[in-house]
């Protein structure tokens, strides 16, 4: 007699948060829901927090506005950025789990050539627990990959690969254009679907784009801040980029992998060019003197963690970049407090304490909706 | 009353030369007629000269085999290997053209996922064409491709890129692997079209195939140096692999471009794993020590041409290889032998001489055989 066949339980389901930067109802999900359902959310919530925001039933999440920023952080919560998506890392900072898969409120799921719906967190998990190849490229993209391998003359010796510490997808339709490339190209869309995942070399910086993002928050966690951006602050839509330069730089130090390319969402959504230019505009040059900067960072071999290279970067950033602009010197000592926040909240004994019974310092968790009978 | 149209000439059809090495018959290319015929051909015969090799008719081409490659370069000829397809460089040499196109005789035209037969050659010279970029990863991939543009986060300062040297196609079918990997793997079968052209960062190395490669002589010519395989040396299977480390680093150095990608070729026929692993062995492990040293390489600014720069490899070669084994200082001064027979052939003067009339130093030009009538 036949067994039937038993379920399989989603990859990492106990040890993966999906963290949602967001100022809408959650409608979005409802596409998601046979890949997300069993997952845990994190929504953070941007802007006015007397808002009520609608998660779509059935889900298991927790939920966050700037009232709990405030009140889990005090007065550190400065860090965390208001009114622009870079409060995503808040999200980051509050999990408990290993990994963390993030993603926009306009990304919807796409469909591979064949016409079929893309999961695109199973592929960010493919991509996050096999390693990556930053030491030396291989011409047929991602040996690990069913029917691939390393080619003819990849040292034997580099093919171990590295450990994967994030994974960036892509995103058809809708590409992540700056504000002047979405102003002379407005009707552009991307319709090619590149079928690799390949990692971006040790030494190579890369714009890293939140949209659709996994990381390994036990390898590269407290260098995904994403700066501060929006209210307040004369910048914006720099939030993922920094984390990129900055957790990249401390990636190549430590010899961990980045990897880019599968799996892509559908972005649905143009944002406003010329809004995006007003938030842009000082990025966009600054960062011909910020690119030069991480280029040539050299971090110290005294720096073995995350916390330690991501302290030292801020320190270089002060008294390199503050003659760019005072608020490098603002951004470096919210990097400090980052990393503070990020060691009160994920100590050893922090994650024990979690781990075993409901903490008074550790933010209060909403109980997930039960679905109800429509 | 509507003009016909006129008849597109194939691109680049008098500044390009395709070079093919080979041992046998060319039936392989009636494939590529409508892709090829417009173009020059330059042939390097390899093994027995008195063989006589059949070019299908209709083919314009010069033909050299071993005695036409001693007669040219005289007791020189010692730098061109003998008995492998190392010889291809040979054609490299004799070339008067500004870009080069050489493919293996094993090489076939493959289909995309369309159905649609791949013009390689067109890709190829399309990729030589736009500019490379190799200072920051774009994660669309070729920015200049159509479709594609640079994304939100690329500095604008670097969106000019950079003259494209090299473009490395790719396989179909039998991918490129090296002997140990195909004894494990003696069915795989490379089945995946990755739609994409890339450059490779600078400060990255590759692992270069001569399969299905285009290059720009006026830019890295002296460089693209096959090294000594085969026929009493202690190594084959390593000299594009050679070229490629020596290539990679000079246009690091210069400024120059490296590409990897589109256009895929069919590659018929996997090569004796055990043939193979004899001729590699040595170059397997070897290769542990020269990628660090190709890694570290740091050449002088007064290194300001490709010449310049392959000597001065040539000499640290010498210096910090000679340890691994013997047949580095036979092969570094045979790198010195090779920009010594580049500079004769390729001196301006001569150059003008070749363009003026046949000149007595200049290889023999064989006659294309006039297309006979079945």
């Amino acid at each position: 007699m036949a067994h039937p066949p038993s379920p399989i339980s989603p990859p990492l389901k106990d040890d993966l948060d999906i963290v949602i930067p967001t100022i809408r109802n959650l409608d979005f999900l409802e596409m998601w829901r046979p890949f997300f359902q069993a997952y845990h959310l994190i929504i953070v919530q941007d802007g006015d927090p007397t808002k009520t925001i609608r998660v779509p039933d059935g889900f298991d999440y927790e939920l966050y506005n700037r009232n709990d920023v405030n009140r889990v952080l005090g007065p550190k919560a400065s860090c965390i950025s208001f009114k622009d998506s870079a409060c995503r890392c808040f999200g980051f900072l509050v999990s408990k789990k290993k990994y963390i898969f993030t993603i926009d409120d306009d990304c919807f799921v796409a469909k591979d050539p064949s016409g079929k719906e893309i999961n695109a967190l199973e592929q960010q998990i493919k991509n996050l627990l096999t390693p990556s190849t930053p030491f030396f490229f291989n011409t047929l993209y991602d040996p690990y990959r069913e029917g691939a391998d390393f080619v003819r003359g990849y040292p034997f010796s580099f093919r171990e690969g590295a450990p994967t510490a994030i994974s960036h997808g892509l995103w058809l339709n809708i590409p992540d254009y700056d504000a002047p490339t979405q102003l002379v190209k407005p009707l552009e869309r991307n319709t090619r679907y590149v079928d690799a995942v390949m990692t971006i070399p040790k030494g190579t910086l890369f714009p890293m784009c939140g949209m659709n993002l996994g990381f390994d928050r036990e390898l590269i966690g407290p260098a995904m801040y994403f700066g501060l951006m929006g209210d307040g602050q004369p910048i914006g839509r720099y939030d993922d980029m920094w984390a990129g330069w900055c957790a990249k730089v401390i990636c190549d130090h430590l010899s961990l992998g980045v990897k880019t390319g599968l799996p892509y969402i559908w972005h649905s959504k143009a944002s406003n060019p010329f809004v995006n230019l007003k938030k842009e505009y000082k990025g966009i040059y600054w960062q011909e003197e910020i690119i030069p900067f991480f280029q040539s960072v050299v971090l110290p071999k005294e720096c073995t963690t995350v916390q330690k290279c991501y302290l030292e970067l801020s320190k270089q950033v002060k008294e390199k970049l503050s003659s760019v602009d005072p608020y490098f010197q603002k951004l470096a000592d919210a990097m400090v407090t980052w990393i503070e926040v990020w060691d009160e909240l994920n100590s050893p004994a922090q994650a024990a304490a979690a781990a075993a019974a409901p903490s008074t310092t550790t933010p209060v968790k909403k109980d997930a909706p039960s679905p109800k009978p429509k």
